[in-house]
């Protein structure tokens, strides 16, 4: 499976940076995004390195999405948002900030006016870790 | 295949509503959407109706992932965006619409500023046409 030693999600992967680790598998791993656009977002890595959605392999892409309704599911269930989007970024215009294929599940809060490009403001880390813990418990695995 | 009589998205795939067609395979099928954020923007469905992410199938989600993945590619060389989002939205606060499982392949500019929830305006019916018999060209299948 190809790694970038260079990108930061294939050292979170390698465990060399650490994450709030909420789910893995053999082809994907989801964590908590600490610049949180709302409570609960998260994030599903491919463990393949790929660039974007035009690089990423069919079996990589098709296992990110399984992992992303599993997570969904529960964050659903433990953060009680109002809804729940699937974001996937690819070039300057959407701001992709990591150069590794991920997608973001988003919960959401009526109101909440939150842009496609949503900005990076960092969260609070003993909450986030709280939070994928009990999000981690719910999905075991 | 589980069907619902009363669905828009259904109804595309039975060709008793009409749509510009760019992509179709055994699980999947898009086309242009005719509410566009921006030009080019279109959308992948799972043949089987499901109401969101939550009551997808894993083969249906992973079907409809490669042919975002697939639609994406084309789409970014026919329109040559600054980038491109995938999006997928569930329950009122991301303002889901229609209720069966669809991914948003949404072009991006910079500067776009577009909203998560990015309303919907009619776009002009000619442009969206001929810019769906392009891309569909593209794309072939």
């Amino acid at each position: 499976m190809s790694k970038d030693p260079d990108c930061i999600f294939c050292k979170i992967i390698a465990g060399d940076i650490p994450c709030f680790r909420i789910y893995e598998d053999e082809d994907t791993l989801a964590f908590m995004d600490i610049n949180p656009a709302n409570e609960g977002h998260c994030l599903v890595i491919t463990k393949e390195h790929a660039a974007n959605l035009y690089k990423v392999s069919d079996a990589a892409i098709s296992a990110a999405a399984r992992s992303a309704k599993k997570v969904a599911a529960v964050v659903n269930a433990v953060v009680g948002p109002d809804g729940i989007n699937l974001v996937q970024a690819n070039g300057e215009g959407a701001e992709q900030s990591v150069f590794h294929f991920h997608l973001h599940v988003m919960p959401r809060r009526i109101g909440d006016e939150l842009k496609m490009n949503w900005g990076h403001h960092p969260g609070d880390m003993e909450r986030i870790k709280a939070l994928g813990e009990e999000i981690a418990a719910a999905i075991g695995d």
